[in-house]
């Protein structure tokens, strides 16, 4: 058995700097151990005791009778390297190691961290800095964290992996407190060996999970994570992740937190959604989505029905609804006839949505109708049951007949408590009804719902083909110019507007006279990138001033430089076609292709996307980069809006196909690369680049 | 005494239509009365009962002993008139009409809501269709929410408002399971007569109510409302306004459900401001940010230190703060210094931002000195304690050392509660220290205290010079063309582009030559408002080619609309000038100005923003009108973005202040007027419009 698999569920543990004092954190982990009901052996190290809480202390490691499937180090950082060497010597399968003082405190921390990779010559660590690993399908807890305290604990379908212990403790016992259930629960914080990668290839495979939530401070390594998120994928499992450092602030606490630099917060963005991954806005998303995934029932489609004991809650909950995009149509005639039957007296509002059963309090046979109806109905696609105080008073007794019209499968049903009714929640959810607190997260867990739909409808872009297993390195290095940027991206299949490389006043003229009646003159220079800024671009200049033009731009370049510009560039003019940019953005989580559109308003509403590049040489699929398109807020330009031509989307696709292959085949020589703008005629008629920047680093190879 | 102030505080209830059954609806109110320690004297009124819980009842309202300072109705619609017209006779003061089925149930409901205000014959009345008012102040509960159930309720700072009965009930026990106080809390509901202006400023003159909630369906009366929001701010008074109906779907809900059609969302985020009211974006920030605001600590700055006793937490909540606009620098030399003496062993990170007290979490010592020393360091504005485990299991004592922290006055001190902690939470905040229990809470919390101290330094404009008390009408009726439109902005002190109505092709080529070298020609009609949808603007044309060009316009326009035009437009072509849309709104809840960049992805993006003209023919301020062109997102493009002129932003303003005097001085006349676009040139060059609309109602007054 795998040192991971023995992490997970271990027969024998070995706790090292155990302490007999369970007020002390060296203390707590064999309480809980026991408290917790775990039925495998368990063995206290530590020279100053003779047993404790009635087990047999051991002195050493090396006096242990077995080699234990985990060892909990509880010892200091200076200490626990001799203890994981001697661990790592007797066979033990993994070891989880709770001394800070590594890779968050700096380069000194950074070494012995090195060091207790090297002490545990290949045995699996968890940690260091980690509160431990928390299996409640089996009841194995393996931790200190003082969440473990609670008499209780909720098993459920929901795998956790936090890059953070005291997260993993504060997510936990707020689960419980909501009867979300957890399976496994992990901290993996400083991941001198297993990684989040690791737990969600394991949870993938975990029969208790059937969602996976993730608190993400840093991806250290994205090859293995998309790996093993798409292995979830596979498995039909969805993730969720809420990453923090989103602003500045947050990501440099979060970087001194883990002692690593994360990547720009965008690029996650872009690669969550890669990975089919949804991204928890707020820190109660990241219980909420998960434990309204775990209920397994399917979102058809967008058509929500509120059922409400309390009117204003209804109109709060429909409101939230409507701000993510659901909609709350009035039940169809036949629904509508059948919520009517049940009404007695003028002043029910049954036949609405919201469905007002505000009079039907104490009438549960009335509520379990009002429920049997819409979810037979053909009008909508989930249900979302507003509970009020009546309902509230007997939890029981709501969460039954909520239960009760629960088929196996069928259409989400969910619970939103208007009162502070931790009861009602709890009990709700424990049912397998999902029950929220905020009208925010009923629509942020079914939005969750239907976007899980729809990638599962789409299906995980799988074995792409691969296009760039051979590296095609350019020979050229250094900053290119723009009419060699240009001739690269070329190469790659980007057609660029028609032009001509001049250097004296009757080239420009003839230049002008074959590209002409008007034409765009710009400066030419690999070294100066913002030629506008040096008064380096004119355009719409008639073929007979295209001459003193250039004159008049040398001056101003060398005024603004220093230096006197000897090349020019002579190009055609293009109109009715909109400006999109294209770029490469590099980053430690991969590469991405930045989309926009062009101009300066578009720049100053930042309305950008990135769309990560596939692994392993495989290639973006049209879809993708359609999609990515479609996110963009100035869409609609490229699309007809307002009687404009449409504009030709299928070869701006191509282009974005062919710019992506370049990066790929390029790899790492290519250091930046931009083509802004690209212009897009209309359709039918092409793309072609304006202008652009590339650089390409070291020798060619 | 008014009828409004025994309502909030009666000496003696009668309870008309009481039951002796406290399960019954109407069993409640006598019920709560007592349990909550009501003092004074209670009548229930019931032809069918003796007594009630001990109390003589009396068989009809003209049985009772005297006038009742408030007479709470708990009978049906059909019975409450008969009961409301007696209960008026007698001399009662205030009648609260539980009694729903009026104008949130249609047409035949709002007749009958008109006779309930006849039957109360100026009687002050509360409802109908309300749940009632608490006074927790005094101890008077004058309502059936079962959140009155709870044994005990604290008493607080925080006067609400809530125009939904079951909202009330909602946030009374959210409120309470949080330890945040109430002083009054008041359900209007369909306000036939006290609406939400009435209640907020009888908040404003409560001593007991240091913040004002409000859960807003829709405002019926803006004027008072306005007046009484001054008011408030007059006194010091924050008022914090959750508003529901964002989404269609939500707007549509509370129109069934108030029977009351809302305003354009966006205008009350445009009254919000105007009114200096906080908009809470999430129902939790609806009890979240009161809570802080009630501390009546100020906020001086953007410094915020977060001390944490968990790291992961930690860094949560600095995330949250920068996503907020907060600054979380690291301590200056001194106070760095300060915390380093404090730590012993080299593993703790005190001299950071977050500072990390993990290690503390049983050293209430150390934690009372950092917080001391981020108090007074001259780094930090306000301080963010984020409690862990540790101090989970010690509630009293970490509220213990951070109330021995607060001053009176100083900086806000505020704690997120990152495990599921309730009484931790409880304890905090009813010791002065406002506590979260999400990170974004924090966030939200701050930036709201920051808003009401900058409203607080600029103060509330009062008395704005009326300008347009005198009515300027126009003796022009419907939809102006473009030249007379321009021609009615100019009156009020609104240049336009230089132009020349004409006829003929001799009239085009003359214009031309005049405003020339290059013109704009447009078609010139009051009936067709998209002029270029039909073939109707031609930008860019040489003098030579003006009569050819407006012949070909003649064609294409009665190609699209079957008219042949007269008339056309030369315009002198302006370029290098910033483009700006102006338009009037005219709203249920006033008149605005929408102010936006020109431009079509402007226009796509959606960057626009409304300012709500004063009233009673105040002025707008030049301040008001910057600081919403500064609210646009296209700002920059104003302020010199990346080397462009600076536009001339002194011009823009004037002529913002002169159509909104135009919008003033028309009043009901003008129904719709639009400047698209405004062209802003370059500082000290002036604006000029280049098109417009505008359309006049009804014969001259």
């Amino acid at each position: 058995m795998s040192g991971l698999r023995k992490l997970l569920r271990p027969a024998s543990v070995a706790v090292v700097g155990a302490s007999a004092d369970p007020a002390k954190t060296s203390g707590r982990p064999i309480a809980y151990l026991r408290k917790h009901g775990f039925s495998g052996r368990i063995y206290p190290v530590n020279p100053n005791a003779r047993e404790i809480d009635g087990l047999a202390c051991y002195p050493d490691v090396s006096s242990l009778p077995e080699a234990p499937d985990v060892a909990i180090v509880l010892l200091g950082a200076q200490r626990t390297q001799q203890a994981v060497r001697e661990l790592a010597a007797i066979g033990t399968g993994a070891a989880i190691v709770l001394a800070s003082g590594y890779s968050e405190t700096g380069e000194a921390g950074a070494r012995r961290q090195r060091e207790l990779r090297e002490a545990a010559a290949g045995m699996r660590i968890l940690g260091p800095n980690t509160i431990g690993l928390v299996n409640l399908t089996d009841g194995i807890t393996l931790s200190a964290s003082g969440a473990l305290e609670a008499d209780h604990l909720v098993s459920g379908p929901v795998g956790l992996v936090s890059q953070s212990g005291g997260i993993l403790g504060a997510l936990l016992s707020r689960g419980a407190a909501r009867g979300i259930g957890f399976s496994k629960l992990i901290s993996t914080s400083n991941e001198v060996d297993l990684d989040l990668a690791d737990f969600i290839d394991a949870l993938a495979d975990d029969p208790a999970t059937r969602v996976i939530a993730l608190y993400v401070e840093s991806i250290r390594n994205p090859r293995a994570f998309r790996a093993a998120a798409r292995k979830a994928a596979r498995m039909g499992k969805p993730i969720v992740a809420f990453k923090v450092g989103r602003s500045e602030s947050g990501a440099r606490a979060a970087a001194s937190h883990t002692g690593a630099l994360a990547g720009t917060d965008r690029m996650y963005d872009a690669l969550f959604d890669e990975s089919g991954i949804v991204r928890a806005q707020t820190f109660s998303d990241l219980l909420d989505i998960p434990a309204a995934l775990a209920s397994a029932r399917q979102l058809a489609g967008r058509r929500v029905a509120v059922l409400t004991s309390t009117g204003g809650a209804g109109t709060l909950v429909a409101d939230a609804l409507g701000l993510a995009g659901f909609e709350l149509a009035a039940p169809d005639a036949r629904t509508g006839q059948a919520l009517r039957a049940l009404q007695s007296g003028d002043l029910a509002a049954l036949d609405r949505n919201p469905i007002d059963v505000t009079l039907a309090g104490l009438r549960p046979d009335l509520l379990r109708s009002a429920i049997r109806i819409v979810l037979e109905s053909e009008s909508y696609d989930a249900l979302v049951v507003v509970v009020g105080s009546s309902g509230v008073a007997q939890p029981e007794l709501m969460a039954g007949a909520l239960k009760d019209s629960l088929g196996p499968g069928g259409k989400p049903l969910l619970a939103y408590i208007s009162p502070h009714a931790p009861r009602a929640a709890e009990v709700l959810s424990r049912h397998g009804v999902p029950a929220f607190l905020a009208p925010e997260s009923v629509g942020a867990a079914l939005a969750a719902m239907w976007r899980v739909r729809q990638r599962d409808a789409l299906g995980v872009a799988e074995a792409a083909p691969v296009v760039a297993r051979v590296m095609a390195r350019s020979d050229e290095t250094g900053s290119l110019d723009e009419a060699r940027a240009k001739a690269l991206f070329a190469r790659f299949g980007i057609a660029a507007v028609r032009e001509i490389v001049v250097r004296s006043d009757a080239e420009a003229g003839e230049a002008a006279r074959r590209l002409g009646p008007r034409v765009v003159l710009k400066l030419l220079s690999g070294a100066i990138t913002h030629k506008s800024d040096v008064g380096g671009v004119a355009v719409n200049i008639a073929c007979e001033e295209v001459g003193p033009r250039m004159r008049q731009m040398a001056r101003d370049v060398q005024r603004h430089t220093g230096v006197a510009p000897a090349s020019f560039l002579v190009q055609e003019m293009v109109s009715g076609a909109a400006e999109v940019i294209l770029g490469v953005h590099k980053d430690p989580l991969g590469t991405a292709i930045l989309l926009g559109m062009g101009g300066v308003v578009a720049e100053l509403v930042r309305d950008t996307t990135l769309l990560l590049l596939p692994q392993d040489g495989a290639a973006l699929t049209p879809e993708q980069v359609e999609a990515a398109l479609r996110r963009l807020k100035t869409w609609p330009l490229l699309d007809g809006y307002r009687g404009r031509d449409r504009a030709d989307v299928p070869a701006l696709i191509e282009a974005v196909l062919a710019f992506a292959r370049m990066a790929q085949a390029l790899g790492d020589q290519l250091v930046e690369a931009e083509i802004n703008p690209l212009f897009v005629r209309p359709l039918g008629q092409g793309v072609c680049a304006a202008d652009g920047v590339a650089v390409l680093g070291g020798p060619p190879g």
